[in-house]
């Protein structure tokens, strides 16, 4: 492999790294508008996050399709391959958190303003926790920093633990009042997807991980969402 | 390209599709599990599905891993490009369509004995329209028979409008017995799993599409679920 090669092949990296950041980006507006959009019962809003959908979409497959082309041109092996396919995987995830936060923006158009306000504490917690893992990872992919990726790793527990608490809530909520059910299914499922846009953020801290190490994190996953294990008799 | 190139991608690919039936087959066995132990409300079934999971995650990495070398070693290009690529997310979905029948599995075991039966009857049409779709797209991929995943690709909406009635169905009934909406919540949940898996199958549908023609299915895409923009008053 001689120098040429060697600065093409860096310079693709980078140029696969900058598109990630530009869909992290993206992905981290959507994430935060979807939340304000709920906090602020803001459809206006909400119809700017589902906008924002087809830009990571398409991200997704110009990351894929760049990350494909370099495979095929450089034939990369050892940690170079692992950085390509480290790519694919997060603009993937990336990807997917887009259509989560996207699925919540649709649910502030069908709630409209029926939003209890206390309920919307929990949300709110869990979308910054969501948010700041999301900004640390993707800050710990462009620095392939695999300390910080692990921080954000360990730290999965505590969205899982607000899920926790607030579906709970929820259902007691509902129980108790029976004209919030409507809505307050609605909000089950953003508390859902916001627990899951954090589940992504730990698959990315597992990437840059790989990426660096090689290996998989094999310690047991910190998982600790109960709600779908939660006795129906509430 | 000389003739034992040829062959040696074709066996290549014979190898990826191969695998990809073996993943196929196990999302199904996931999927009808998980529905038969719902049905039957047998959590000992769920366990076995919750067992499988990680033989999905594998075959996932493990295809993710053959097509990578494949694509580094033959350096494929324009259709036997596609086929790769096309393996890659196929097995991508499959993997998909596993965790959302383990989070299933899940919640018949935090369901216990408390289905009311009646809501079945929505999720068993929903759970065995999920499994024709994905056995006829698995087919199609095999085959690569585009006219076949099309019939897929259009057959989408008759998931939805099934998850949207059991979504009324079911908010309907949290209403009228408080006590019910525990078990209730479970199963807008398992529902919404179903449409997911559904959708799943619509996204091989479109990868077959990709793969033989070249081209991305520009229709627009039949999307009938409606439950996330279902007024809350409801």
């Amino acid at each position: 492999v001689n120098e040429h090669t060697i600065t093409a092949f860096d310079a693709d990296l980078r140029n696969l790294t900058r598109m990630i950041s530009e869909q992290g980006g993206v992905a981290e507006k959507m994430v935060a508008d979807s939340t304000e959009a709920l906090s602020r019962r803001d459809p206006g809003l909400a119809c700017r996050v589902l906008s924002m959908d087809a830009t990571i979409d398409l991200l997704q497959r110009e990351i894929e399709d760049a990350a494909i082309v370099v495979i095929a041109k450089r034939q990369p092996v050892a940690s170079d391959l692992r950085e390509v396919i480290g790519a694919i995987r997060v603009a993937n995830d990336l990807e997917r958190i887009g259509d989560l936060a996207n699925n919540n923006a649709k649910r502030v158009i069908a709630l409209g303003g029926v939003v209890p306000v206390a309920r919307m504490t929990g949300l709110d917690a869990m979308s910054l926790l969501a948010l700041s893992r999301l900004k640390s990872v993707l800050t710990a992919f462009v620095q392939r920093d695999v300390a910080a990726a692990i921080v954000v790793w360990r730290s999965d527990g505590e969205i899982d633990a607000l899920h926790n608490s607030l579906f709970r809530e929820l259902i007691t909520y509902m129980m108790e009042d029976p004209r919030s059910i409507g809505a307050s299914a609605h909000l089950l499922f953003c508390a859902k997807n916001l627990e899951r846009i954090g589940d992504h953020a730990t698959n990315i801290a597992e990437t840059v991980h790989y990426v660096v190490t090689g290996n998989i994190l094999t310690e047991e996953r910190p998982k600790l969402d109960t709600t779908s294990v939660m006795p129906a008799e509430g």
